[in-house]
């Protein structure tokens, strides 16, 4: 069993720092980097590209609305278009700064109140999932479980890999519970990591509601900027270890997946 | 005689536009565009792209200090290393943008107060210009006449054009006239169009000083936010065409001096 | 009949300008300001202030959302008590220039998507009004026909003036037409030109139904921001003073009005 | 003997936080709050007056330079008069939300670069102190000892509270030694200590170069973004009542002072 562990990260911004960067980069497989929207900034986003490829460590824009006093956590009424412009300077701004590092930006994900709006609508998913196809349709995109996302990447030849919050409940469709509903958020590491057990043992997920549906996620989310965040990550890791499985970055998961099926 | 008619564009923010960046595309050959860092925002980095594209004019990134309020003129105490991050950021932005509407970002050139101490500062020059070469040794610096740019470029291995600013006194070093000394902005039109035309004819320059210097640029700059920007520019193009000269964006007169030189 | 000619102003930014704040400046009788949220900053609205107050037209606080690059025009879902804490801090950025520059500022009025919103909820008006009554007791609120401002304002001990927006329709509660709806603004000099004469001879309004309604407005509200707001502004100005009307402020009006009750 | 104890507070933005404003609000006697500009933001100064007020503690404005990326800490090349705008501004947004909450701004100091410049340029100082003494000229200036600084306020009758930078040192004009100095910043907490216990009883600071020169400060300042602040400045209060001295904020020292000369 490959899967790949997964963190929003350099979510600082000028003097300020959100979360242990450094230390959660020794442990993931892939990272989710600001790109100066809804935090992070140039100097931040160079040096988490820098550390995140001296590690092996898969580099994705972290995607979001322009309002950092927000963290990107308030939706704006923005037209499909101008989103799309935005969605791409960023993508361009971080593949960017990649490149000048030698390295390469492998997937995206969308952060924030604009994660939210484009899982849930498709006409939005369309035009945003249209514009990251235009910039790079290697890219892969990281999602949590949405129809809209992925509707928009099978039509546009982009791959979705999706990916599992461990702390956060989803309903009976695979949908992340919004955070303003009780229990949505679950902040028992133990309950967390049983639920990582279960889902790499049987494939499956108990919902909200307390059904089980089955998924198969390719990647486990860890919200960077949790207080426990960097120990829930490690306890992750030796989880999945020693369950006998692999952490291995998303990139490389679907190059060997494509290699097996050539 | 083939020569470059260059101009800054995409100088708007939000609702607010400076200058007639849609007129002066149907005249220029090469647009600096900001980057949304002393200018400029993705919607309309995206649209003054898509006109340069449809008119075959060049695109570069025009890359300034992250001050919009002042537009980019207040000299900021920034470290090298940092504003080395904050020029990728801004070359990744505007170069990703290029790619998504399926165009090249061909140059880049250095905006205001950045411009100035680049150009002036041998060891800044020296970072940045690396920072350029890190993201794509095939672009082009366009730059008024500097030793500093024109030395790390060389050791770079990048190409710089060089630009005429037709309405800015130069000394006899052939560097710019600060704004702040008297008569160093040539408000007249019909004096402007005199330097130009003894720089086709001659290929001199006369300085601030009087001397007669020689100089041989590839590119002739307006500055598309002062208020006479499009009625120069028509001048500019009928003077040059009429003393036969051509109207070739920079991209192109390398282009086609590589194919000679093979 | 007394009647205020009121105006956005101070909508620049930077090295942007929007309208002829000077010329209008020397027609209406009282300017609404933007505070450096979704336009405005300090140095444009010192010279604002300046200006009104040599030319004893009163000061007024425009108070927006933090969303320069969308003028204030995107609604951003912000918590109300979030919201009354930046409405204080305009109000004080404000209300503190004009005390430096030795005047007084008046009134506010709420400003783009952020007026919309607060003319239409009276739960958030509720907040964001007391925010202002605790600020100064004294301010005044400038605002379209709105139950929930002027409900809040009477819960609040604070007074409202009336604004009637000449070149908007509106429906036959008062309220104004959205913009998305067709003919919801009035484009025709002319058309808006009669509609302030009927408001003046008959204290009515034609809807955008056809349907007459009564209204007595303490001012008319002209957009800044629009091509012809300057020649629209002095035609208003002559066809009231041509009807024998009176120019005056707000809160000249205001304190005639309660020095007449005495 | 009466000394303030002061700390630079409400330095978070956004989501982001610097230090433990509510411990520090527990034993420092005044706070310099950030206005927004080099950090903080309207909900965080809210917060910051309501639980200063709570606490009795002086409320000051911090002004910086506009440039949160930077904390205030980059040199920009801003016109002396665009500053004086920049600083009432600052003044009157904090100023008027201490209004709003029942509070008085009792003091205003400068921030990092800004306060650099300030202190050590007379011309800048006579325009920006003006400035001060235009909004409140009550308003007490705090500031570590600068002849520029006392000299304007000297002019527009303000009064200056000199502040000991107990965790940097001086020169033997009493001027901070620039930060790049080496031993400027001083990190043992007990060398710290004992620099206050010789304040204290001997009114005398040992400068950088060993000399002893003669000091009265009211006022004892930590730098509330450091690792260990919380910890210096409970050290230092114990220390200075365990020599018999009181915490008494700034403005009730000058007004008992007011009181025993009358």
């Amino acid at each position: 069993m490959d899967i790949d562990l997964n963190a929003d990260l350099g979510e600082g911004f000028g003097p300020w720092r959100m979360g242990d960067d450094e230390a959660l980069l020794g442990v993931v497989s892939s990272a989710n980097v600001a790109c100066g929207f809804h935090a992070g900034d140039p100097v931040i986003m160079e040096r988490t590209i820098r550390i995140a490829g001296a590690r092996g460590v898969d580099i994705g824009a972290h995607v979001g609305f322009p309002d950092r006093q927000g963290f990107g956590r308030r939706v704006m009424q923005i037209d499909a278009g101008e989103l799309a412009a935005m969605v791409t300077y960023q993508l361009g701004a971080l593949g960017g700064m990649a490149r000048a590092a030698g390295q390469r930006m492998t997937h995206m994900s969308f952060h924030g109140a604009l994660g939210n709006l484009v899982a849930a609508d498709a006409a939005l998913a369309a035009v945003l999932v249209r514009a990251v196809a235009a910039y790079d349709p290697a890219l892969i995109i990281s999602s949590s479980s949405s129809l809209a996302i992925e509707g928009a990447a099978a039509e546009n030849g982009l791959r979705v890999a999706t990916a599992f919050l461990a702390d956060r409940a989803c309903d009976d469709a695979g949908l992340l519970v919004p955070r303003r509903v009780p229990n949505s958020v679950i902040h028992d590491e133990a309950a967390v990591l049983a639920r990582v057990r279960q889902l790499l043992a049987d494939g499956t997920v108990t919902t909200w509601s307390g059904k089980l549906i089955a998924m198969r996620p390719r990647s486990i989310l860890v919200h960077g900027d949790t207080p426990g965040a960097l120990a829930l990550a490690r306890s992750l890791r030796s989880e999945i270890e020693g369950a006998g499985g692999r952490i291995v970055p998303i990139s490389q998961q679907l190059a060997e997946q494509g290699a097996a099926q050539t």
